[in-house]
């Protein structure tokens, strides 16, 4: 399994909800490997990791940060490679702090934001940029959507029952 | 050119910020169709376009829309193809509600966002995810981002100047 | 017992709120069916029951959602009924984000929005609407606008009661 | 022309704005009387004109106000007709004061709230209540949602146009 | 002991929150009245003992409420009494609803407004009204701000002896 | 004419806003002091100005203050007369920063909180106040509220004057 | 050990957070006094505080508080020593009050403000400042960067090793 | 004149704001270098310049940035110097995005957070700090302080004169 997507975090108390990215990936079978990497605490090698990562092989970062959230804005300072920041809920600001650090990069230097604590959608975005070249993904892309409406269908069925007694 | 980007905006009022995302495809030599098209006021031609678009060709569809900025989110509802959201400042609110309703999806329906009015970092994200599976983009890109920093440079050379006089 | 009021709803899970406006309907002998329709994740069917909900008989359509919101908006570009909307507490924005993306919408298209988690406020909103036509509905809004002041002055007593002891 | 709607505000500055509720309803050969009351300076004849709406032959009341927008509750809370509200944009706040001062309602006393600024979409709130109950407006306003698609794909056209050349 | 300050709650559940007022005026010998009042269920009879409440020799008028809190605003509107407003937390928006709706009056009609379930203060602003024109409560204020003076020194002691440990 | 209210701000350009407080007290025959007294930059003088208030005759004092504003709290730190505090819209944060900065006072301490820029509020606040033991001014604060009334009559008059031309 | 920072906190109850300020500069042997001292209930004691901490040999001054925080800013006031500001969380409004009322400080007084409960940064942050004329703390800074960075890669190691499993 | 601070800012466009830093340094006859470095932009030449801005002489550093300001954060990363953050004002969120992106740093890396624009007041900032051990700093420090008071008297008068006339 080849490992195309590289998922960071600024700590490992993060991984709690940054796991939800490699769960989806790996329902799709794709690789990735997940490593704590602070822009505050370990600079050099958190810009090395983005540097580096084009050639290691990945095509897409996904970064999770809560607070100022400047993990996804150095990373994609140092890569071509889109990256996608997940603002983390953390802290008395609940994360409308990361959320604003995150997304409201300056022009240049795009982060792909996705909701607070969004790191499923995080992963699944990933897939649907894989998907654009690789046509395996985008048909289970298909198969998915096709599912998440037939679990809204099931969803509704269940409750007309409930209601009925 | 083959066009590879789908643009669509709210209302043509919308394009005085969108067009920066079609002039960054451009300056990449990547071509791009432009469309109004509202999901409040014409809500099944924009599905449709968004229902057709992998088929018609396209590989990432960016959407502009302002206040309850419901586009990005009902695109990406009918299509797998990866979807850009660019909130637009508009209304009384300046771009927090667009922001919040584009950003904050239910889990299984990514949308991408950049910082309000980010239409040219919408382009560039476009850029970077093409980029995955395209070499000759990808090369621009480096190019790109190195011209970036010889941008500052030059302009801190500049102060640097001017603060001497 | 007819039933002129549909009600939608993004997730089963929002239930336990939505249930308010089910409730109130029946004490005031207004029947409603009750569906789990999400825009994001089944909009065919969400769409197709909102564009047929008039000739199915419904005079007004309730939704509610969280997060990023776009259910009361969507059903609305589909239909000329009204479409009152539900934002729901959910996620880390608490409902900020659900409102922004309810009630701001753009020229045409208009949602009416009731309070954060307001479920029961948007059947009484249902019924208030109802009224305007029906003189049984009327009339009891009138007898139930005179309950809500009793149950004041019987809350206002009982601190009386309790201040004085 | 029967007046079924009666649009109050809290100062004779709003009219500015207001003024597009009474358009659109004009534009539906609808009648309405506007209003200046406002509840803190004139509070007895305010609630008065609340009180006596439905008697008046009035079906909806739609109230503008801003800042600390008390008007469409404190009118709510006197009648059984379904109250619109419009929060208005004024002095430092910009309009979010008034947002929540309007929407956030308790249990009972619903406002069917718009947004920020939206009288138009408040007098087309109007329309669809009157609909429910009057089959020519319901008509009309399948013609107007026509409209406002094909007015989108106007605009569409146009960008197209501009585009190419 | 003469009741000069009438306190007024939109629901009984306030009354946690609101008897902290009713505990500073008793400390310092002031008599009141409380009372459960809400103007958007019972508005005649709160407006009622606004209008009324000079006259039944009060003095002063401390209103709490919660979300689109419009209860101090309406009082204010229908007495020449000073009115303290509360901003009650309850529901999403945690008050924030309540501090907008009650502090963001029109010209003519202030509200004293303290700070979100700040019953008690509001209780000792009253006193300090009242200080205004009776020599003993002033006096009692004086002490009582010497007393909270002393407790700090005392907390700070504390502090300092738990340092050293 | 006795000089009851000191009018407090933090900078002479302050004085545009805050003069609305001067002209209010003096349509009411009520004296007072204006004073530019900063609690950052001229603390003694602020606080010895707060603290013999009460001995100099004033009944009231009322201060100014944008961003971070601290003088309202510093200043009722050091009297036990009623302090009025006017959050002022100066900076970045339109005057949240200092509505905050007011408003949320700690237990024992109140500033009594009117709108953003209310400085005509503040002086009708302290009219009111003052109203509590002094005839003339109550009498004179109830035509002054039928007068409010009138006023909006009369642009209802004229709103409806011009809707019918 | 000599005892260059002087902590102020507003109430006993901020110890809890505060108290990561002392212990970062203990694990520096860098000595502090540490006082429970209110702007708003003890100001004279507060304000002589400030005013005589250089003469008292401090260097830096560290001050928490919530709500409408004012005890950095008048502290600030009163010296020329370089005051740290820490926004607490308490009450409605999470720290964004306190955040606003610390750092928007009106110019020729600053506030070095961090985080909400940032105590731990504001120890760090005193010690930064002391670094600048003191060898051994800077040298001790610089391991301490270091030693951030390895725990970041133990965490990093640890997550590996899990994952693999 | 030894250069001790270095003044860094995302933008040259940023130096309109920036440059009251520069100001008041020389108006303390301290020495500063400002330069353009962007951390998205020209991440390696702005970490280079925070690595090595200890040995090159410099005592603080301060950083100006808009939007998800990073420039303060990444800086901090990378030295042991007090490292100062002005937020500021850019783009549709007026700089609560880049307080958010500025202030709210994890525990380890600090940044010394001023007002949005608070560019003078990060130059006082830094005097301070500078203060802590330069004697004639720390002196001219006290002046400053008094010929604020002075100023501040001197608006006073002004004003008491202009409301004689």
């Amino acid at each position: 399994m080849d490992k195309k997507v590289l998922i960071l975090m600024g700590s490992d108390s993060d991984f709690g909800v940054m796991k939800a990215a490699v769960e989806v990936l790996k329902e799709f079978s794709v690789g990735c490997d997940a490593r704590v990497l602070s822009v505050h605490r370990a600079p050099d090698i958190a810009l090395q990791a983005a540097a580096g990562a084009r050639d290691a092989g990945y095509r897409i970062i996904i970064c999770g940060a809560g607070m100022a959230a400047h993990l996804a804005g150095a990373v994609a300072a140092k890569t071509t490679l889109p990256v996608i920041g997940v603002p983390l809920q953390s802290g008395a600001m609940q994360g409308l702090d990361a959320l604003c650090a995150t997304v409201q990069m300056p022009p240049g230097v795009p982060v792909a934001t996705v909701a607070i604590d969004g790191a499923r959608n995080a992963g699944i975005l990933a897939l649907q940029i894989l998907g654009t070249s690789d046509a395996r993904i985008a048909e289970e892309l298909s198969r998915f959507k096709k599912k998440l409406t037939e679990q809204v269908l099931e969803k509704d069925k269940k409750l007309q029952a409930e209601l009925v007694r």
